[in-house]
């Protein structure tokens, strides 16, 4: 089932400025785990061929930071900023998802968009509620992709329906959620998730610390992403001098742990973010679409920080990650045009590998093509869009991405070496 | 055949804050002209009734600025600046368009591209090639959309293969190939194309000049887009004190002329556009994709300056003016958060009627629902995206541009009254 080879041309990011790219080449895959790219037919070990000669083979898209109940009203709503727009919308719609029936369906619709998305590895914020969350773990496990999922906390300055009330009644259905879930999923697996310290106490969030460290989980919140939510998180705080002290003081940060945005994080963030390894979700779409701003990615990178993509739908309009990999380019090129010379803009190299193999490495060995890692794949149809001309893989890969070829030319999915094709049949693709 | 009713949930921008939205309306055209929507049965007048309730019905996308020949490697390259850009790559791909042979398979290619989009009206860059030129307004004119083809002039900072070499000859060119298309074509008309002031000489742009005024036609050509661009304009011509004077100079300002980018325009070059009623083609995504900048669009708007926006294929990396409409939000939302915090973000309203009825109105009655208005339409069926509540029409138009439904969602297109279905058979579909 999961062993096997697939002919095509291949690419993926040795790194963040080489991209490999095998024209006809065979990738091969034994019980899930990649074997690496062969260019002999003569070397190949003795597993069945799938054709797809002519299709460009990519490693699976890796989402650091979605929300599965926003999906429900992505691309709408566009003209407000962050804090009106989670009072105004947000809030209301995720406060729907005590209903299980209303749920249920969301969320169905969540997982089968995600399913015939590129991403094959996501880390997903639920909401309060944990009946709810335990549901959108059923249904993420079906679809065969890999999660991280959170319950979401919140206890403090929140809408009535989505308010915990305490932070002891927090965290009692967090543990109880945490209790119904462990061990339940192969590839879905619970996240500690503050939504965000405006909305949890310092007691909640000692109690979810010290949760995370007693389980061994990792923890996504959101980080720096507009200035009135920083202002206000240093008024609620007054022990701390700037905001990500707000998660480290409860022992939040680390390498599990993923801040999504970072936008406005100066030097001694940013150096906090570094040393202790913690993920930086960069969520371009989003962040324009807020109006939160623009990331200094490139200086993120320079220090070291790591960092991959995130849809932050329903901040970002949809869950394409290839959106995120043109939007985190032309930021770039925006933050070098106005804001600072010297930060070169992304390469395209670069914007794909974040959205691969180095978001990938949150999940441990993944988002390449090389012996040892996971083996998570798209196949795309790039011929969908004709060109008069010869290109190089690495211009198709290009081309693919810039055009969206994530909507409607995704022909197979692979997560560690089990195909997706259910999502892709005629009738399926939208 | 030009005379119909479509049902439908239909939606128009009457103005650039009103969006009409009648849901289950009844929208009627007759010889090609909006009579406009009819919510009551009893009121319609004896035509045949064109059932698609439940799709959205919105008015047909203008294109203002589009390069035909760069539809070919739309997607590619994106790491460079424009003047890089156009040297490394843009350059020899036109090239090329002086085999005819590849010229028609690329322009046949564009024509189908163009066809299946969301646009029905566009104004077309070809090359230097007068008869590559004529190829690309003989497939157009077949698609059965309404665009204005420039046969490109350039006489002097070009690689040889796009150096006409001499004014002189580069007019003959033009007015043959004015000459040979003269009243050749219903929908598809010349338009004088001088490439942009670094490529034109003073006596080819005068010539240009006078020959549009002889012949009754508009200008297009670009504008302020870079900043190394604009220092290169001022250093030729030494007589002018900002870039829009090399226009103004031989005449070719004016309510028929379009102006791409406009992204440096200080305030007289702005008085000028606004006082010669000549057209500000926004292009967001290729202004990002190209490093070029963030165009001050509210700014134009509150001058009065009328405005559409352009995809600028291949800067922009896709003909689609959706893209257009979110990158336009996008671009005008970091201009308020980082450069003018009193220049209000475009709403998605706005946005809208950039799209249709702004830049429509350069076509004439264009762009409206609005008895009198030319018939231009597209169908789309919004539901492809699922979604598990109630949405308002006019939120189901936001979600259709930002989910990008112009790639997978169009059923049918109409211009001028005339069905382009042809283009959105399963098969036609990509």
């Amino acid at each position: 089932m999961n062993s096997f080879i697939i002919k095509g041309d291949i690419a993926y990011s040795k790194n963040k400025d080489e991209l490999v790219t095998v024209g006809d080449g065979y990738l091969v895959c034994r019980d899930g785990i990649c074997q690496g790219i062969y260019e002999d037919v003569a070397d190949l070990p003795d597993l069945p061929v799938v054709d797809h000669s002519g299709k460009l083979v990519l490693p699976g898209m890796i989402d650091l930071h979605i929300h599965a109940p926003q999906y429900a009203f992505r691309g709408t709503h566009m003209d407000e900023e962050l804090m009106d727009w989670l009072n105004d919308y947000t809030f209301k719609e995720e406060a729907k998802y005590a209903d299980l029936e209303y749920a249920s369906a969301a969320y169905q619709m969540f997982a089968d968009g995600l399913k015939r998305s590129a991403t094959t590895r996501a880390c997903v914020f639920g909401t309060i509620h944990r009946e709810a969350t335990e549901l959108l773990m059923d249904k993420l496990a079906k679809t065969g992709l890999v999660a991280f999922v959170g319950k979401v906390n919140q206890d403090r300055n929140s809408p009535e329906e989505l308010d915990e009330k305490s932070a002891e009644h927090s965290m009692e259905e967090t543990e109880l959620w945490l209790k119904e879930t462990a061990g339940k999923y192969e590839n879905v697996k619970p996240i500690i998730t503050p939504r965000f310290i405006p909305t949890c106490s310092d007691e909640l969030m000692e109690g979810l610390g010290s949760l995370a460290r007693e389980h061994g989980l990792g923890v996504q919140s959101h980080l720096s992403e507009n200035p009135n939510e920083i202002q206000l998180v240093l008024d609620l705080v007054p022990d701390i001098e700037f905001y990500g002290q707000g998660y480290e003081k409860h022992g939040m940060l680390g390498p599990k742990s993923i801040m999504a945005h970072c936008i406005y994080s100066a030097e001694e963030e940013r150096m906090l973010l570094k040393e202790s390894g913690t993920y930086v979700a960069h969520c371009p779409s989003s962040n324009l679409n807020l109006r939160s701003g623009m990331a200094q990615i490139r200086k993120y990178l320079n220090s070291g920080i790591k960092i991959g993509l995130g849809s932050d739908v329903a901040g970002g309009e949809s869950e394409s990650i290839f959106g995120e990999i043109a939007n985190a380019i032309r930021v770039s090129k925006m933050i070098q045009r106005y804001h600072d010379a010297d930060a070169k803009a992304l390469t395209f190299s670069e914007a794909f590998w974040l959205a691969t193999a180095s978001g990938g490495s949150f999940f441990g060995s993944v988002g390449k093509f090389e012996p040892g890692f996971e083996f998570d794949a798209i196949v795309i149809d790039d011929a969908k869009q004709p060109c008069p001309q010869e290109l190089s893989i690495a211009d198709r890969v290009e081309r693919s991405v810039y055009l969206a070829m994530d909507r409607y030319a995704i022909i197979d999915k692979y997560v560690k070496g089990y195909s997706l094709s259910s999502a892709f049949t005629p009738s399926a693709i939208i």
